[in-house]
């Protein structure tokens, strides 16, 4: 119990990086923060790195003198480093993938907000963590929240419920969703989050890489995973049993929560700073079908985590780019699953892929996107 | 995996035994029948001895003959009888208690749908429990889960939320509920169940002793359990956690699914009988507050569970006894919480009661209840 957990959070200045933050400064008798990575925002890490004063630091631009002593490690490095217990994996986008990697083969135990990570090379780090008993604990609330409704079941769930806010353009025609811009795009209804993943809320492709995750995390096929749109965001999800009993769980929409789960799992700790929900003011919570045909991304995800192999990858980074050309004006909304669907459409796939393979179709797709927009100017 | 439990049915002909037998039917590589009880329903008791061939019977008038062998018992002599693994106490009122008692004494796995065991004799049933190392496992739709939300957990819930349907009269004015006829009170929106359980969930007198149940059953203070009226009754109940998470447990309002984890705990087992929630009609589950003024029981049971001693076998007693005066149309509906209001006004505690004394002032409750309406008429 009195023991101290050691922290890195690889990601320390995006969203989940400062959220993890908060959760262990109400926690200074549990957790101790020592590492930081950071990629370009120097000042917030030059904060941080104040604030926590950690061993180890990674950073892409040099960060501005603090007068810490601190020492300059490679993400794998800190992720794998024998003095680190947790590593909180809270990088964007691909760049988590190999110090996700590096952090499983050391048989850490992994808090892993980084999706694209299980999404692009499931197979290869699932087996991994078998390989080095490395525990990987879901960050994402759905997932989180799926992870503990199955905490002291005995068997694996017959069916995963992963509820989907809808996202700020719930009930849109294609029409409209035409003429939608950034500024609308980032405006989410209920969660705040960086803006790659605002971006996928909307699109609802977020919801996709979760239908992949989840069937990693927890080995489900996808015919058992099933989405449900509830606007309310208040049951981040739900596991359905073999005798047909359904367990959910609930909470503010606020990351700090899953945040700390996987912190102090398998205990659950106080902390006034955690919001609770309050039945006083919840009336009701609304259910519907996705739209998959408005929202063609969920099915595109759908289908490459079907296909596995390279696609999921090919998704992961195609998304990421008509994303940035969405984000930079330079796209419609629409076009992010018009490009994702061209570039899945004309991959080629390898099947068990080894991580340089997919390395290398995450660049070449970038580059194909790149192009797509190039053409169709 | 392969063993066969054996059941024992007492209150095997009443709607929670029939549905036991239900559950036990589709899983017999699981389960069998080695004693049945009833009371006085000998034509169905015949069927079931039929069907089951149990080796024990109890019964209060003779069973019709049936040609099988079995072995006559008393009540405790079965509850508490080497070859059963299992029993089952689903008889209603009073009459499950010394039954449970010599169950939890011999420290059987003890699934409990008789809620007056606990309401009137808490104390002595969790102390003979701990003692014996029976194990109490809950039927009651709301406690299983509450139960199968705290599996799993390393800590105690921080708060308890039982959901309730609020009952055929949900919205009704006191005025409309002084004309109310038993017909009426009979139709439970939601659950089928007995006719005295059936009542109980129309005065909300129901929730009320499943506070002072879920009180003992899992060592909560009443100002942590709450209610928050379901009417759709497909959230059973939740937990909340020290951190903030809630957990739900979620299903078809249907007995079978809790009896059937009482029997089958800590495994699931896949029934094709039990119902699945269908995700594609639910549209939105409604919370309200409950309405302690227009439903006095639920005040007056909370009170009689803060007070403990006798006060919870006054509250009993005075409930069947104006239930049962209900059904026969001598009293109106209103006069239910009336009456038990005023036996527990009357009331003079004794503490720490013994069973004897638990079971004293039963009877001398049901007496002066009856005096009670003999006096206004």
């Amino acid at each position: 119990m009195g023991d101290i957990k050691r922290v890195a959070v690889l990601g320390s200045t995006g969203s989940i990086g400062r959220q993890t933050l908060e959760v262990i400064s109400a926690l200074p008798h549990r957790f101790s923060v020592i590492g930081l990575a950071a990629g370009k925002n120097t000042d917030l890490l030059a904060e941080q790195i104040s604030q926590f004063q950690p061993s180890f630091i990674y950073s892409q631009d040099k960060p501005s003198p603090t007068g810490a002593r601190y020492e300059f490690l490679s993400l794998e490095e800190m992720a794998s480093h024998p003095e680190v217990d947790i590593v909180v994996m809270a990088t964007s986008g691909k760049w988590g993938l190999k110090s996700t990697l590096a952090a499983v083969k050391a048989g850490k135990q992994v808090a892993l907000a980084n999706k694209e990570s299980l999404v692009m090379a499931g197979e290869i780090i699932t087996q991994e963590a078998k390989l080095s008993g490395a525990q990987l604990r879901p960050v994402d609330s759905e997932h989180s929240a799926i992870w503990q409704c199955l905490e002291g079941e005995k068997q694996k769930a017959a069916c995963i419920i992963l509820t989907a806010s809808g996202g700020p353009f719930r009930g849109y025609s294609p029409a409209q969703l035409e003429k939608v811009t950034p500024e609308q795009a980032l405006k989410h209804p209920s969660w705040q989050m960086g803006k790659k993943v605002t971006i996928d809320s909307a699109t609802l492709m977020n919801k996709g890489l979760e239908v992949i995750e989840a069937g990693w995390l927890f080995d489900m096929p996808f015919d058992n995973i099933r989405i449900l749109v509830h606007p309310q965001s208040i049951i981040h999800s739900m596991v359905e049993f073999a005798d047909g009993s359904v367990k959910a769980q609930l909470g503010q929409p606020d990351m700090r929560l899953p945040i700390q789960y996987a912190l102090t799992y398998p205990e659950r700790l106080e902390n006034p700073h955690l919001p609770r929900l309050d039945w006083d003011n919840i009336k009701e919570l609304n259910f519907e079908p996705p739209d998959f045909e408005t929202f063609p991304c969920l099915k595109l995800a759908i289908e490459a985590g079907r296909k596995g192999g390279t696609y999921p990858a090919v998704l992961c980074a195609a998304d990421e780019t008509a994303v940035e050309l969405f984000l930079s004006k330079r796209i419609k909304f629409t076009d992010i699953s018009r490009l994702v669907g061209q570039a899945l459409a004309e991959h080629k796939a390898t099947t068990h892929p080894t991580l340089e393979e997919i390395l290398a179709i995450d660049s070449q797709t970038r580059e194909k996107v790149k192009k797509m927009v190039g053409d169709n100017r």
